[in-house]
């Protein structure tokens, strides 16, 4: 799902996501927290009417966010204290905080508060990691009272295969609405990373949606779909849109290269987006060079709908019980076969 | 007219100005020969279908950007020759050339090569750029090929009356299809602006189209209609969004101020742009402080829109007879009556 930091997918209207076929999006609690705040957004109506969005919105627990603040964060059992990077005043969230704010938030789908172990480290480190996040995901459990909303366990274990199984275990006991796999996409590589992946899938239920956090690029979600993954949030195709990379099912493109100066084609063949109906990649590169802001939309318009046809291709393969052949298929038009 | 400096009305899309009832925009000469080119521009069919706009266009000549070069542009009887302000190199510019690189450009209404003399300018100065901009009209007649293009000459003359007569008695015997009146809003005050419109609207015949250039805040619209000017462009509507100035029948908004916070109301009360339809000055506001980009897309919107109602409810009262009547009202609703 396209990721809405700050209360909007960075450059598009709700209008420009609907017409790119998105069905869901994410809200970072952290930066709604700190501005507006959870209260503007809760006395305004919530996070659908500020946004003007109708259909479902995931919060996230505002943990990951705090993690990144090396230096102004610290973790007790209670939860984290923490500065804000907006202007350094001090901050607390434990697991009941991040229910109540996500409550005021008032998204279709929330998130516990968990910890994401750095990247690497040792085993007691993501041990304890893992008792705490089971600790707050009970507490987040017993917090919850807005029943509208669905919560999602957010699994960790760092690349430890039993440390996955035991948070597996602890979170499944408390029947989550679906199954969120933290602590991936933190520098490990790509064969650890899927060895993952397949080792917590094991020990997730077959009947709950499981949700791979932070992941990821084309070949990520293909790959992490062949292993049993349903759902995906990533920064990948509104950032890369604003640094001139498109998606395309052929390979990415850089609108900033020459060879694009008075190219009439759209970005992608065949593409349906309202970037490649309307516009040549010379007009794209052109806005770009020149910093015009509707490059940044024409271009994240582009990589949102790529990424939401790749998920419909993809479940429609499962549907018709031959993702094996997609995945054969969508290699094979990258010139990687 | 909205002004599209680089090839597109900054932060908006062809639709989004459809919506707000924009039936022309105007797009720079200047920047559109220095990147992408003219030539590239003319490959791929024009501007009109390289923007993705099929409405009507207005290209200026491109003088009034050069001479903005302060100390990179030297004038003689030929043209400009001027140094590029992206990188550099050097460039000319005369009246053929205008009129060549507007054919390649393919604008609906072009304009001819004039010196916009600065302000203060003694009377000499002005004589000579008088003479020029005359010397040079000729020769963009005299050069254009292109039927379907019509061709507005630009009176210039300062501040001084008689050779704002001179620069309209020269140009009006060339029978343009309408006729700009150059040189103003360069720092004059407003009761010598308003003085030089009259007078040379005066020497204009009635049945041609007179446009103000580079004009203005939206009193100095209303103003410049009473004195008979037809057409407009200024970059205040959409530079003004970006600075988080909102425009209003009841007056202007910064929509950064704190008052707003928690504001469910839209920008303006009854205003039916998109803008105001679907989002608070809460949400606004937010956008703007947290620096997202729809927050430049969506003020934009509203301005534009703003700025294409006040011309419309002008043309209604011109046609109704009761333009006096509605300017008071004009004024009446900021409080100024």
């Amino acid at each position: 799902m396209p990721v809405g930091t700050q209360g909007s997918v960075k450059s598009l209207s709700p209008e420009d996501l609907e017409d790119a076929g998105v069905r869901i999006i994410l809200a970072n609690t952290y930066h709604l927290y700190l501005r507006p705040g959870h209260e503007v957004i809760g006395r305004l109506g919530g996070l659908h009417r500020f946004m003007n969005w109708s259909r479902p919105i995931l919060t996230d627990s505002g943990g990951f966010q705090v993690y990144s603040l090396a230096g102004l964060r610290r973790i007790s059992k209670e939860g984290v204290t923490f500065q804000s990077h907006l202007d350094g005043s001090k901050h607390f969230i434990g697991p009941e905080e991040a229910i109540e704010i996500q409550e005021s938030l008032g998204a279709d789908i929330i998130m516990t508060l968990d910890e994401c172990a750095p990247y690497p480290s040792d085993y007691d480190y993501v041990l304890n990691s893992v008792k705490l996040t089971t600790l707050w995901a009970r507490r987040c459990v017993e917090k919850k009272r807005n029943k509208a909303q669905t919560l999602f366990g957010i699994i960790q274990g760092g690349m430890y295969s039993d440390l996955r199984e035991m948070s597996a275990r602890d979170l499944t006991k408390m029947d989550f609405d679906g199954y969120a796999i933290g602590g991936l996409s933190v520098g490990e590589d790509r064969e650890t990373r899927d060895r993952v992946i397949k080792e917590t899938r094991d020990f997730l239920p077959e009947d709950k949606p499981v949700y791979l956090m932070g992941v990821g690029a084309p070949e990520d979600l293909v790959e992490a779909v062949m292993l049993g993954v349903d759902m995906f949030d990533c920064v990948m195709p509104t950032r890369n849109a604003r640094n001139g990379t498109l998606f395309a099912f052929t390979g990415r493109m850089n609108i900033k290269n020459v060879q694009y100066v008075d190219d009439e084609r759209p970005v992608e063949k065949g593409c349906l987006c309202y970037t490649c109906r309307h516009f040549s990649r010379a007009y794209l590169r052109h806005l770009f060079m020149a910093r015009e802001l509707l490059a940044y939309r024409l271009n994240t318009i582009h990589n949102i709908y790529y990424y939401m046809h790749l998920m419909e291709e993809m479940r429609c393969a499962i549907e018709e019980d031959r993702f094996d052949s997609y995945r054969r298929h969508f290699y094979k038009l990258q010139g990687k076969s």
